[in-house]
């Protein structure tokens, strides 16, 4: 029997969810959960119910495992641990310095109800995360990087938005290839926010605005753009949407350590994302989550985990005996 | 109290574990076994002994996780289960097609005897493996690649040494950058053998030895070098130690994959290894395990595992709390 899913938010990390289980045969969508109007909400999946958000609670014993596709600024915080009371669930909490909070609140919850919660799953937190870690067990002494992209930042693109007289706007960041290439080469630089990454900015104007003012707002603004160097591109809204209109994202972890007794041998470690679309992506990395949420629950595990917590077989649709015959 | 390890057989691999357990407060090294006269065996670490392999079973109880450094073609899959019995234990054995049946004879042999046992570990079999798993589990409709190199093999200068003339060889295995670069830009390139990899030998030929015929040798070696596109270089004895002494190896993993309603994103997951030294790295790796293995034995787990089986947590010497907060 197929895990039934709830979906619980339908944005784009919602959509990507839907598509994702329709990828994996052992995976089922019973129904999502919106705060719009259920009948304004158009899904893919024949046979899935869209219900009111309050109605959840009524689903239990009908869902295996709730994927929640809110936000981590509100949504997230509120309803990972209220859910986790009733349902299995998954989340993509990627707030950091957040982390140990919202992971105590939903363990108390997720013991309460006796579920399985699995928090912070993604590509970072996530998949980024899992590669840290890996790489600091192995190699102790040594030095970590972490880059992104080339993508689109929506916090970037939304404080663009934010400026008077910015109708639209697309911010991408971009990693410094001379960077990558030193930490590639074993050189452990010491690296500067500027020395990183860049920031290209595609901005839609309002007719008439001081195009002067809209770009030195962005450059100079704190904590977004004034450690980095800018470039802020006008265009019109048509090019927007034309060559703009993708969520693409992806990066770079890298470990370089050293070995051997006096610590002769050097070693890299680079672990790398390019995608095309960011919130499929991180749908499909919360899928498999689910389905380890779900066998670690059959197997009577209670609390929060993270991607840490989660040995790798649970993950995938196949027999411990196939994975070692085919993948190992 | 650190975990105390035992090294089964003293070569590059048995002596990079030693260097390795150096670099983990929480590990110290006990003793070393050695089918070799203890009396001509000496090691770097202070305080630990070298005894003849038959007293291993002397050291249960002081002991907590054998490492085993033999080869996987005829030590391993006797040391690995007959070990098992006594103590937790870690092997690199990598005979793929093998693995299921060690894995099986290690498991009963590691439930007799209420141990843990974690076999094929490494970085391929290893952490190669994970990267295959973790990435099919996330993207099902995909295509995987696994490269190799650049580095020595050693199987193939063995192979090189047995041919009449042959005084000494050395073998690099290089990936090809063009099938990288197709592979990288999502093309899901079909890829010949001869496409993927070349290969690229050192040889120090006896005086007045017919070069021709072992090149010709070298290049047709059917299973070896036949598929491929072979250098050959004839060099000196001194050359040979003075620039390839080293052990350096390294690979890609990759998977592309789609997503989408339509599969209309694609996304491609990279992972890659540069090492100076695939013994001293791989040791590395062991190490990392043999915590894992420790601690699954402290909460009562018994029988064979894989890279697969073991969450990633158990890897590192640090709490749940300071991996969540540092490197989640």
């Amino acid at each position: 029997m197929a895990v039934r899913i709830g979906i619980v938010g339908y944005g784009n990390l919602g959509r990507g969810v839907e598509c994702a289980i329709k990828q994996n045969p052992d995976m089922e969508l019973a129904a999502v959960f919106t705060r719009r109007d259920p009948a304004s909400v158009s899904i893919l999946t024949k046979g899935a119910k869209v219900c009111p958000i309050g109605e959840a609670k009524d689903w239990q014993g009908k869902i295996d495992v709730m994927i929640l596709c809110g936000g981590s600024a509100t949504d997230l915080p509120r309803q990972t641990p209220e859910l986790a009371r009733m349902f299995h669930v998954i989340d993509s909490f990627d707030t950091h310095a957040k982390i140990p909070e919202h992971f105590a609140q939903t363990d108390e919850a997720a013991k309460a109800g006796g579920n399985v919660a699995i928090i912070s799953v993604g590509w970072d937190p996530g998949l980024f995360s899992l590669n840290r870690l890996y790489a600091n067990a192995i190699l102790p002494d040594g030095n970590d990087y972490t880059f992104w992209g080339k993508g689109v930042s929506q916090g970037h693109s939304d404080a663009i938005r934010r400026i008077k007289g910015v109708k639209d706007a697309r911010q991408y960041t971009i990693p410094v290839d001379s960077a990558l290439e030193a930490v590639r080469k074993g050189e452990n630089p010491q690296l500067t926010t500027r020395q990183k990454h860049t920031r290209e900015c595609f901005v839609v104007a309002d007719e008439g605005a001081d195009l002067q003012r809209i770009e030195t707002e962005i450059k100079t603004m704190p904590n977004y753009f004034e450690d980095y160097d800018t470039t802020v591109h006008f265009i019109s809204e048509e090019e927007l949407q034309r060559d703009h209109a993708g969520i693409p994202h992806g990066g770079f972890v890298f470990r370089s350590g050293k070995t051997g007794w006096n610590q002769e041998n050097s070693h890299i470690i680079e672990y790398s994302l390019k995608l095309d679309s960011n919130p499929e992506f991180t749908s499909s990395v919360l899928v498999a989550y689910a389905r380890a949420a779900f066998r670690m629950a059959q197997e009577g595990q209670k609390g929060c985990r993270t991607v840490f917590d989660v040995a790798p077989a649970y993950l995938i649709n196949m027999s411990g005996e196939e994975i070692r015959r085919t993948l190992l």
